[in-house]
């Protein structure tokens, strides 16, 4: 009964212009089906040996030079790249920092501070649990008040959801472009201008957008913005995060983690610490310098493929899973939990069912790997230069069958 | 005129018990003596074997899988391990995490906040830029007050020069266990009892320390310490950072950085952020597991060694570099800016000359890598593990020839 799909499958991974990107990643044996890109991108096959160089050359051989030579550029360097593939955004603006959670920090005290006499934090209630704790510590701390705003949980925030909480009193929004559970993805342009007009920063929390939906950030006017590399930018396990902060914001924030690499001279050792006026004054310590080369080398495949490519690739795959739920899924009893439109969905699926998480763990056994999301979700993260259309199908007949 | 020496060198090297170890590295073709190995430790030469096995079988083919398989319990585990190596501390109470500025920052921030009714950090006018620009961050934004110790540079903070800066008022006192510069030795068990008098807290950082020297921390009483990775335990360029907090003061702090990794319940995603009890709820964002492959082959090749070896090799090599200095570079108008004491000095030394800045350039040209601090010192860091007795000869008659 499925042969039609197996079809279909193959016909769209015969047209897929990327589909020779498929082999650049590491193989993995016994694993017939990874659609949990979105938690942990796959490692391109060229790592290993980017790393064994980066080893033996410019660790062990330059050894402390390799600062000089190229280590202390790398944060802008590679933020540069990032800005460039996938934000939409011109050098000087975006840098490879920390954490998100840490990152998401600096951003909300240094936004918070940047409009006094303004005392609220507006932040969606679904938002991903580290950008609601973070917002809840730097409520805490600066007497600022958390305002919810509670969208449509497929839909996701829609800028008119955000009329009746914007006023003179908000400091800042804090909102996820793509929403970790649903896939909805937020319009960038007309909730950034919505707050804009209400006077406050608005923060963009990047991390399930950035290597697989192009953005405008500085067309539309975004004041900061964070994002993850471990995800679409196959980073690596714990791989930094990057923070975006407008050009001509930059000179109107402080960040409070004031270490030695944000200083000015860095070097100089002086008494007083004075921040470097550029996007470096986010940094802190010294940067992960082993944990960016593998991101490297996804920006230079994600430049080469271009970021429409992979996009119009990911809304196929998503696209190919919605059909493949309609048919097989929603007659046992599945729902979908993501926008069925494909203009307002990044690039994951996520599907509900009372049973999932104990299938969950029974499918990583046997090597189909979607993502478990509490209580009952399965997320399909369908990376789009690493996943097929037959991968996908293998993956979504296989949570068929485990509920049969 | 050198022959004398080289014979002495030869002689400590063949009598080093450690000596095959030297060959555990990543050889670094064109560099005839690394003497920077607190700044940079050289890479094992197992190192990329390991990451090629991670990133095949870890990354690439457990992928998501091996969050739950080993990469979670990563942060507390190589913790333990730093722990048990170097710090003399038992288990669950050292966690790797960020970089050393920001778990300074954490660390500070909880310190203070559970010092009610205190309202001063004593720190060192010459400790680490990071630590004094993170201190002065922390004590703007909390209303606290900066007190400065002011020690004879050579020498170091001694217990005595605490005396007239400790009362009612001190919340916390943050100290280098081993001077950045001098490499001067503070008394840690000596200087935390004068702490406690006080009734303040007590935070050391152990970056040129931790796998260097010897520690008790346990039986010191010590309250509070952050260390490096990237320096003696060669964790590579920007190797995450650990913190140690001393099991009966978990219950009693609390940090700014509430993010999901430190959650009771990570993967609850609930509405609100309530920290793990444990050492744990330092944790902000997503470990970098990449960051954290190569200090684990180090801190079992210290394990074998054991580290009061590794503490007798590095006396044996500063002291002979104090023999070299004396001999070869004092009658050039050098001067020793470390303890001449060995039972005062960690595992560097330092010399002064107006000339060195120039100098080093040119040596590092030439593969002679020592590290320059200004105005006008040179470091000679001398990693026990990874250096001879002849490369310290070698280094050092080079800055002699190039003074000459």
């Amino acid at each position: 009964m499925t042969e039609h799909l197996l079809t279909a499958a193959r016909a769209l991974d015969a047209a897929d212009p990327l589909r020779h990107h498929l082999d650049a990643f590491v193989k993995a044996p016994g694993v017939s089906a990874y659609l949990d890109g979105n938690s942990l991108g796959r490692p391109l096959a060229v790592v290993p040996d980017l790393l064994d160089r980066f080893v033996r050359e410019d660790w062990g051989t330059r050894l402390i030079r390799s600062w000089d030579e190229q280590w202390m550029a790398l944060p802008e360097r590679v933020g540069d790249r990032i800005a460039e593939v996938t934000l939409g955004a011109a050098a000087g603006q975006t840098i490879v920092a920390d954490s998100t959670s840490v990152l998401l920090y600096k951003l909300m005290r240094a936004a918070v501070a940047a409009r006094p006499g303004r005392s609220e934090i507006v932040i969606e209630a679904g938002n991903f649990p580290t950008d609601r704790f973070i917002a809840a510590g730097v409520a805490a701390e600066t007497g600022a008040t958390l305002v919810w705003v509670e969208p449509d949980s497929v839909r996701g925030v829609q800028p008119e959801d955000l009329d009746a909480l914007l006023n003179e009193r908000t400091a800042l929004v804090v909102l996820s472009h793509v929403d970790y559970r649903s896939g909805a993805l937020a319009d960038m342009a007309a909730i950034t201008a919505r707050v804009h007009d209400a006077g406050a920063l608005m923060l963009w929390d990047l991390c399930h957008s950035a290597g697989s939906v192009p953005m405008r950030l500085d067309a539309c006017g975004v004041d900061l913005a964070v994002g993850c590399t471990y995800k679409y930018l196959n980073g690596g396990p714990g791989s930094p995060a990057f923070a975006y902060v407008r050009a001509d914001l930059q000179g109107g924030i402080r960040q409070p983690i004031q270490g030695w690499f944000g200083a000015a001279d860095i070097f100089a050792m002086g008494p007083e610490y004075a921040p470097t006026p550029g996007i470096r004054q986010l940094l802190s310590g010294t940067p992960a310098v082993t944990s960016m080369i593998a991101m490297q080398a996804m920006l230079d495949l994600i430049a080469e493929a271009g970021i429409d490519a992979v996009r119009a690739k990911s809304v196929s795959l998503t696209d190919f899973a919605v059909q493949v739920f309609d048919e097989q899924l929603a007659p046992l009893g599945v729902r979908l939990l993501s926008p069925r439109d494909s203009a307002a969905r990044g690039g994951h699926v996520t599907i509900g069912h009372p049973d999932f998480r104990a299938i969950t763990q029974r499918l990583w056994g046997e090597g189909v790997i979607p993502d478990f999301r509490f209580p009952n979700g399965i997320r399909l993260g369908l990376s789009p230069l690493s996943t097929s259309h037959e991968e996908t199908l293998h993956g979504m007949l296989a949570v068929r069958d485990a509920l049969g």
